[in-house]
């Protein structure tokens, strides 16, 4: 508890932080003013400490030394940068592990895990929910009242899943509250299959390997309870000492599974996350749909906290961006909703499991090759700031993403080769490449309003809610696409005793006589492509009259022949597509081209080649902005149908202007 | 125990029964009728229930509650349908689990299975057996005298394998029981390498991993025992409630290799399997034997009591049979000497592990498109049923199997691509496409004279009694044909301190000077072949001048350029083959054609091309029947020397007539 | 103890022995005097047993049995043999496990292991130690004394590493000697990464998977350190019982990398591997860097104590020799300095793991094929023994090895096919194909100055000591290769705070400014080659004007287009090479024959074409002994510029003369 009043905030955010993760703990303070000379030089306005400083922020239980970070952060103040602290909960420390040895979880195979790396504590033990509230509470009150902390992020990339006994009977708790009586339960898995049924809550296993689908999906949902739990704990520790306008945050990784996201992110102030491309190279059509999920957790502009300074040490061939690459992965960022660029991190300590992670400042103290690519971009974000501040994406496409459909059939695929992300990007893919802004939203949305065109791709549990959501929305003129796997199941994972799509199934005016998983790709010819099915395909039946056939499959098992592949059903002006087959890419492109011409949605008047992409943001004055960016490695030429002022350059085009190999170019028309 | 007197047998069983699994416990009653009337109209004549369905029929300890099934199996019996029971026995109760948790097994990694799947149980506890004595004499009591209960199967798809202390010490003392004292078995495993000596029972561990082989052979052994005795407590407690005629199953799964089959159909009255293609299509030579396989466990027709309704959901990639190959599928088990088709499952729980499963009725509760292929197959059924009641093959090739010869091999394969059964189906497949029948039977079975050829492939481990059988059968004139990897082991797995085949050397004039795993093919040139030999070569010496030649090898690695490959040496009217070799599937054809025209088979006079199917069967009153299956997906042509009547059509013809695609046609020569 | 007093050395030991492992406790007496027979028809001067024999020699504690072994070896002198004795302790017998089971260690995953194999032995446990102790000690007793013994083998192929509690208290007592203070290994190991700082030594754990880089390579150390205390103890027990000139010695599997072979091998009289090609065939460049790192242990001769019977049987495929390679196997291992060559085995047990593995004697007790090629070595050795007694190999260049380095690496490689020994042989390679010969030495050997040409490959850790070894070692006139990776660490596995090579960069005039993992290659254009760079690279600058570009990068990922990728560096007569790419093989040959050219390093006189081995010994005469090993299927041309006598034949040639497939010649030049 603090006595101090909570002091003004600092200025609004400007948009477009740039920055680093940075241990000061790891070096002598002789050496601090060097590093942040070199920020400095770099551009920086921002600094992201104290994540995995447990171990030094309370060297012994409930000793605290925070002086070392007092001084860091004044002498990032001083330096014009302000601060971002991350509770240290991630990494428990080795006095604390020696006094609870039960805190260390248990893995799906039964062994617990050790202390040495990071994340080894259970999510539901009592004894580190203590340690965790002393810490956080200590940090919220000594540093949450310090005006240069502009934001925390609580504990550090969720991942953990544990299956001790504790969290057995957790679970077994869960359960009790969640159905309230074992009949209920047994009924709602159908526990009568294989003699499941239980009549003590006791028995009830933790899902380890196959399991019954019931089952499974509640595990699922109960992770995300007890991860939004343990964050409740330290989010409860800290707020009461922040004052206004100071966030709090967590770093998520993108399509991660193990937990809700949208559940998560509900108590946070505000989502981040942590982007690494690991491996090969950006891939701007993929990752977009990664900015554009983490943009839509709470539905606006979000903080990259960490992202990879040319290459990363965690992947069996860890190689580097190429040179301008790095910066381009930036901008793509920001033209997707980023208001800061984080690297991860400054400069690798001498020792500990990431001395191979790129960095700016290498072993010797001395800048690394990227570290000129960032001094260039800080130089950039430091032109376009005013511009940027508080731009946002106006997107009317949106994609739902549900994360119990996902689970549902990642546990139970029926093709190997059947993701549910891969499938949802199959869609997302298309429209990035038009040009076309997307948003990616939980499928427990209310309103869709303000979409032309929704996707629900594979959304494979449907219960009332979002059947009405749905029928309103297409009632009001919407236009809805449900693919393969739409309808199948409701809340618990249980079969609806309906033909696919189930509660949609009126809605839409079709039938899934029948699921096909397939060995063996079948040729389906639809009114605008010809192409193949893959891994996937329906047999439809239209059931009423408005419906329309858009597509057929070819000759295939027998079954699927010249059978129906893609309908659509009119509703007044609202129109329901069913696509029953899994296309190739240029069928899937062709095909969404088409529908997107049929809402006439608009897209950006400034146009370019194929690996071009064009944003288009809109900031508070709504001034339109837009960002384009030469995702390739020789140079492209734009187009404007005005002129148009590049802010970067300062210089005024006309037509057509040449953006060179990984340009930018961040454009408005002149008042 | 059961006052009332055993009840008459109904009818005889009428060759060819159509039915499917069924779990009326998953249903209100009030669905049952709709069903009942889908499976009449689908032609079904039995039903198997109650094999998972241990928590209903005993909710809690000895509490039975047998009333629905009694009410279903009345419901079956009045729509002309009659039952197979199961015991419920590989689906322990939640309750039971939690009484007795030492019930769960361990499996090899040193982990107890978790309830929540199917074989929870360790086959040797005490505990289980007690409860497992409950519930199937139960079962018996009240249902074994009801006169629509036609047949029983005991437990499900016998498979854990347990690893846990209790079974150590149940192992411990079967080899006492089997050695007598540890001088035996230290001299009979070779102990003294690597210091293995044992000097009490107690130090004698489960085999995980790399182990004596005298241990691991004995291990299957010890399992196989396992499983009998646990069989024949639920044989003891069922049989004395059944009247005469209604017979007791288990339904296993083809090559499973867990345990000797041989020796637990041994105490069943009748064989019955579990015939899933999984992912792909029907390859109907390997196909025929499994069928074969299960045929000759009691030398005798048997029940494909499950089979797949079109597609599973257990593999990697599920995908659905063609149009018109199920049918098919259940036309190759008949001609195989299937006596029912039964289909796993009617219709899918709304929960449970198997959701996706192929099914008749789909969750909807309408039939499926497959349904209609059963149909058909019902009215095909009814229309042959007594024409083919009682039909039996008539072999006159047998090819011989022996489990511990399998287990021997697979635990030292010595060259990875060395499969016990896909080497012994390369012998059988060339005879399959010749439509040459072949029983494939135990290598143990004493009298092998009604055969003209008999195959012994890699039978591995020989002894004197063995050795005795098959000299007998080639002094009365049989061929035999030895391959390789026969004759070097013994019964406890140790090397015969000979030359291969061992004990079968002089029968079969040859020696084994050394055997070689191969890296590369090594050409191979017979008298009627030319072609290579693949994973494995033996270096062959004739040592009697009865033996000749029949192949050699090219130029290879020098050890076995221009040595023997295959030999032979006559007995009077018997021969004895030698195949040293492995051979390509060009060049095995050539061979076996050629082994089997030396021995005059008869093959049936009604002909056809490649991947067309001719089985003869003959029924109790000595009619010749043919079926001809075309296993593909154009017409073929099939040519009779004489008319036939074709049931299926009721139509005669003459000389040349076409199968459809995936056609079947049964066949009679007209009085 | 013993009181007599030591007897009289037998006569020195005649170069080349040839024999076999033989194990005559499987066997019965009366079948002995036919392997005499054999293996004297065989040419056998040496037979090696009772490594295995423990409970056959001691079958219930502290009861020895030794009378057989005395009646073998005694049999074996009588038919001029001398016998080489293992202590059995790597197979503990039944009755020590169950009197003390914890002396079965744990495997990384957490299981004990079983009873059943071999090493089942955690080699830490001090009951262990107590009866390996009380076994040896009256091995040595008994058998020290007697003259036929000629020496010993203690224990065999080390290999298990244990993770059992005893193990992780050992660990945290060898760190608290090792650093003395928590404080320094804290600092040492940089724990605040991550909040891994200790307060207390019992909070350290075992590594398993990912782990602190410093704790990781401290416990390679630790393994390393507690197989040197357990050979100390076998050593300690056997040596007070040796006659002067009896050596002990351990069997090393060349390039394992469970521990540092040169601390094993330093307390060693002698050192000896076993050799076993598995799969495939001999590839003699690779195979010829294992026997010279063999022979890098000791820096001299050493015995091939098991090698490998045409095959093997612990591998996927196990096949066989080609006719006449296993010869050539043997004469190449004298040629790289084997001074003995063993197979194991002469017969295989009837039972036991390893009844597939190749043998001379096959089951029946007759040779095998691969018998009558080991009679002509047994021939040809004969004749030559006198020749190449003591001959050595007088190498001008070294490769310098380092287990700390490969550990480092090896547990972060960063790119997955970085593997430092394929790296190391990347380098040693060409040289071994252009007939030069290489000694592999430790890279903390202190004086170099017998070398003109000295290679670094990756030596990853630097120390103050190594990097005034290589500064003696070049400013004396040597020429110094480094390579990638190379200086990057300490001894402690923390990064230098300078940049690549560290504490070398001065010497090197050049700093690596970053590395780059590939995930292509990137072309490299050199003054004497052309190719390209695979998985790494690393940009180089020169700093200071004595260096000079040897090669550049071509057009890469941008960063490192146009840069340097190697350098030299002169020092007056000395040269550092910097080697920052990983080249492609023909350009590899192409830049080290320029190496070796430049420091004139004399190659054999006598000439051959690719693929003929011609390697130069000078026996203790100062006789020069050149061995032509033809490693082709084909007939080649050697061509000498002088008569030559060929001692296998007997035959003297001119010029030039004809080597047989798989041929060889042991030549000198007549006086």
């Amino acid at each position: 508890m603090t006595d101090q009043p909570p002091k003004a905030n600092n200025t609004p955010p400007a948009r477009l932080h740039l920055g680093a993760a940075y241990y000061p703990e790891h070096w002598p303070a002789e050496r601090w003013p060097e590093d942040v000379r070199l920020m400095q030089e770099a551009g920086f306005t921002v600094v992201r400490m104290a994540e995995f400083a447990w171990s030094t922020l309370e060297p012994t239980a409930s000793e605290f030394n925070f002086d070392w970070l007092d001084r860091a952060i004044t002498m990032f103040a001083d330096a014009g940068m302000v601060s971002v602290l991350g509770t240290p909960t991630a990494a428990p420390p080795a006095w604390l592990i020696q006094q609870h040895p039960d805190i260390l979880p248990f893995d799906e195979k039964g062994r617990q895990v050790q202390f040495g790396n990071r994340t080894h504590f259970c999510v539901n033990s009592l004894e580190f929910h203590a340690a965790v509230q002393r810490i956080v509470t200590a940090m919220g009150e000594h540093f949450g009242p310090n005006r240069h902390v502009i934001g925390w992020q609580v504990d550090n990339e969720y991942s953990r899943v544990c299956y001790c006994d504790r969290c057995q009977r957790r679970f077994q708790e869960y359960l009790q509250e969640k159905f309230e009586s074992l009949d209920a339960l047994n009924e709602r898995w159908s526990t009568r299959y294989w003699s499941q049924t239980y009549t003590d809550w006791a028995q009830i296993p933790l899902p380890i390997g196959l399991h019954n689908p019931g089952l499974r999906l509640a595990f699922k949902q109960f992770v995300t309870e007890s991860y939004r739990r343990y964050q409740k704990l330290q989010l409860d520790a800290l707020r009461p000492h922040l004052p206004p306008g100071v966030w709090v945050t967590h770093n998520f990784m993108n399509w991660f599974d193990a937990f809700d996201h949208y559940a998560l992110t509900e108590d946070l102030d505000l989502a981040s996350w942590d982007w690494y491309v690991g491996t090969g190279h950006l891939d701007y059509l993929a990752a977009g749909a990664a900015h554009d999920l983490v943009r839509g957790f709470k539905q606006k502009n979000f903080w990259l906290i960490e992202t990879q300074p040319n290459h990363v040490n965690w992947r069996p061939v860890n190689n580097t961006l190429n040179k301008g690459e790095g910066r381009v992965m930036a901008w793509h960022a920001v033209a997707h909703g980023a208001e800061a660029v984080l690297y991860w991190q400054w400069r690798s300590a001498l020792g500990g499991q990431e001395q191979y992670h790129g960095t700016l400042i290498d072993p010797s103290g001395q800048p690394r090759p990227f570290y000129s690519e960032v001094q260039r971009l800080g130089r950039e974000f430091a032109k376009v700031s005013h511009l940027l501040a508080g731009a946002t994406t106006d997107a009317r496409v949106a994609i739902l993403n549900d994360y119990n459909s996902r689970w549902s059939i990642q546990a139970q695929p029926h093709h190997q080769d059947f993701d549910y992300v891969a499938h949802l990007v199959h869609y997302y893919k298309p429209l990035a490449a038009l040009n076309i802004p997307v948003d990616i939203i939980s499928a427990d949305v209310q309103d869709l309003s303000r979409y032309r065109l929704v996707f629900a791709p594979a959304l494979m549990l449907i219960n009332q809610r979002r059947a009405e959501v749905l029928t309103e929305y297409v009632e009001y003129g919407g236009r809805l696409v449900l693919t393969a796997r739409t309808g199948m199941k409701d809340d618990d994972n249980a079969l609806w005793p309906m033909r696919q799509p189930g509660l949609l199934a009126e809605l839409a005016g079709v039938e899934v006589e029948e699921y096909f998983a397939l060995d063996e790709p079948v040729p389906v010819k639809g009114n605008w492509f010809e192409g193949y099915s893959h891994q996937w395909a329906e047999l439809l039946n239209l059931t009423d009259k408005l419906g329309a056939a858009i597509a057929h499959y070819g000759p295939a098992n027998g079954w699927l022949d010249d059978q129906l592949a893609i309908t659509v059903r009119s509703h007044k002006s609202g129109l329901v597509y069913y696509v029953g087959t899994y296309l190739d890419e240029a069928a899937q492109y062709a095909l969404l081209e088409r529908f997107t011409q049929t809402v006439k949605l608009s897209r950006p008047r400034i146009t370019a080649p194929q690996g071009v992409e064009i944003r288009t943001l809109v900031n508070p004055d709504k001034t339109e902005i837009w960002l384009a960016i030469n995702h390739q490695r020789t140079g492209k030429i734009v187009e404007s149908p005005w002129p148009v002022l590049e802010h970067l350059s300062g210089k005024t085009f006309e037509g057509k202007f040449k953006l060179a190999p990984y340009g930018v170019a961040v454009l408005t028309r002149p008042d």
